[in-house]
């Protein structure tokens, strides 16, 4: 456990660099950016069911509603100045800044690699506007020919601050448990990259009934969705043996692992208990557990809004392994000011203070001082 | 917290009473029992994926396949005598006991209400031949017409064993967020009612990937897909509004809550932040917040298989909300006699001790005291 000092580090934290918003403007799909007249910021539009409302505002004109769809993309997107504003209003030290879902995920192939490298130098140079204050996960190509992701990682691991790569669930279009990742993440591994795996897609719709759309916001897919969309994709990397095969790959699981935490013993439980498993041999002396990833591979931010959870997501990797974020600029303050104190601070902050104790090592650790340990956040390493 | 001594109580725990079983055997779709030449038990197939093999080997012929889909129902489903010799095994005084998913909702609306009250017959003569050590959760005929699932309910109060129904997700077809229910809740209520929510359809299987079905067995359906649509479910009844139309309501949620008390903090933040909801007036003062309906109506299961969950389960809802459960018959051990001693008795009992000492008023409440008050378990009640 590290306690560099009472240091605040936010290890997810997004940014929206101009050119991604450009790209974004220009799509006709989701994720797509949107202006519309009369709205002040354009609006960005990422859920099927917000393609859907888009969809009836096309056929019926805008003025026909008086609900936009998606969320506005205010300066807290893609503003620098706003991200410096946040974290000195929030006394965070150091953000460790990172692409937002659905990342180049939707690029295609023939762009993927320069759409990606453009990415990188922009964070990277954002980082060095800030020297101390700032280091970024990379973005990579996933849609680019094999041979140009590996240079894509060697890439990146050349840009002074980059600490690890940012990954959706997708991979190359198959999950985790694409055997085609392995040299990717033999790749990550070996420089020290680590990947900070993030939700987007959540789960098909049909799964929140026909009340969810219309009456419950967008509560159920972010909710309950994202988690669920970490926990499987992580599950299936280990089911697949990816953990074993590749044992210095190290991975950070957004939103406190999704749920990995609290179901790993139902895992563990499934897998002794299922026959074929124990037939193909699976379930030997030799298996490293769900338990042993958690706490030898897996690291866990601190973005569960709550010490139940969190309680338990230190039970379950170790305190030395949580790291204090805030999903800005994600979740704004709806009833105050967006420019003051926003609740995914405040709530996230209780979190970590009521689960190990205010100003104890524990608190410390999971505020910064891990994170500095683990990826090095150091203006000279 | 109650300590009525040191007595142990199964809440979680099924039976496939002769009836249903000769129902499932008559049945072609899942779910349904088939025998196989050569097998020693007949086959209990439930999971779209199982219903796949099925159809496989229906087309090859059954030598085509050394593997046979499902689960064998061995006499731990149907047998009273097995059940009680599961309890003396592992010291259960008593159990309170449940048909299985998927209970009778796949059953025609106009066979229910009799199917049902000839279920809930055969669990009551069952409860009647072992005075003091069963009790059950009746079924009700969800596909009946409106009165008489009103007057089912009618009728298994009128059970003396009865405590309560096993309810799963689907209610009558659109989920339990479904209005037309709330007569339903409001008779369970008045009549002092428990729901016992479970799980049974998951999520939809593209969810897995490619290689689940081939390469892991039931593992990412059963320790994820399960929890998952408890969360699911429960969380709709929420933002529904059911729990505070009806207050008197209570429901004990399976395998823990599935993930509700990992979550909680994160579905009450995307409440809060949620730009519908806000501008609907849903997220004013008077809201009662997920966090107090963990703690007023419901309870839930300790059937986690670890500390870490269960100590999350305690920390949201209270300790005297946790009751122990097996999940019996399901998850048999496969690698020891299956008459011994099973993982399912001594993880969970493990998880119960481990978080709350053994031997603590704790984990007396949670082994059993908190079942033999709530639930009232006693012979001349």
């Amino acid at each position: 456990m590290a306690s560099s000092g009472s240091r605040v580090v936010d290890i997810h934290t997004h940014m929206y660099p101009p050119a991604y918003v450009e790209l974004l403007e220009s799509r006709q799909t989701i994720p797509l950016i949107r202006r519309f007249a009369g709205a002040k910021d354009p609006r960005y539009i990422i859920l099927p069911a917000e393609a859907e409302s888009l969809e009836k505002i096309s056929q019926a004109g805008a003025a026909a509603t008086t609900q936009l769809p998606g969320r506005p993309v205010t300066t807290h997107y893609s503003s620098l100045q706003q991200k410096i504003h946040f974290m000195d209003t929030h006394k965070i030290d150091i953000s460790v800044i990172s692409l937002a879902n659905p990342w180049l995920d939707f690029v295609a192939e023939a762009e993927a690699a320069e759409t990606a490298r453009s990415v990188n130098r922009e964070f990277e140079s954002m980082c060095l506007e800030h020297p101390g204050r700032l280091f970024f996960f990379a973005t990579l190509p996933l849609s680019a020919p094999a041979e140009e992701l590996l240079a894509a990682i060697d890439f990146v691991r050349g840009l002074k601050h980059c600490r690890g790569v940012i990954l959706g669930t997708s991979g190359l279009g198959q999950g985790l448990d694409d055997r085609r990742l392995i040299p990717v993440f033999k790749a990550l591994a070996k420089n020290g990259l680590m990947i900070f795996l993030h939700p987007h897609y959540g789960l098909p719709s049909e799964v929140w009934g026909p009340r969810a759309t219309e009456e419950y916001g967008h509560v159920l897919p972010l909710a309950l969705g994202f988690p669920l969309e970490t926990t499987i994709a992580v599950a299936r990397m280990y089911l697949a043996g990816v953990f074993d095969e590749v044992p210095e790959l190290k991975m950070l699981l957004a939103h406190s692992g999704g749920t990995l935490p609290f179901l790993a013993g139902r895992i563990e439980s499934c897998i002794v208990h299922d026959g074929h498993l124990v037939r193909e041999g699976k379930v030997g002396p030799k298996r490293r557990t769900v338990w042993q990833v958690l706490k030898e591979q897996i690291y866990l931010d601190a973005v569960i809004y709550s010490e139940v959870g969190l309680k338990a997501a230190i039970d379950a990797s170790g305190v030395d392994r949580l790291m204090f974020g805030t999903d800005h600029p994600f979740f704004p303050p709806l009833t105050s000011d967006e420019q003051g104190e926003w609740e995914s601070m405040k709530w996230n902050k209780a979190a970590v203070e009521k689960a190990l104790g205010e100003g104890s090592q524990g608190t410390l650790a999971v505020m910064g001082g891990n994170a500095i340990e683990v990826l090095q956040l150091k203006e000279d390493a």
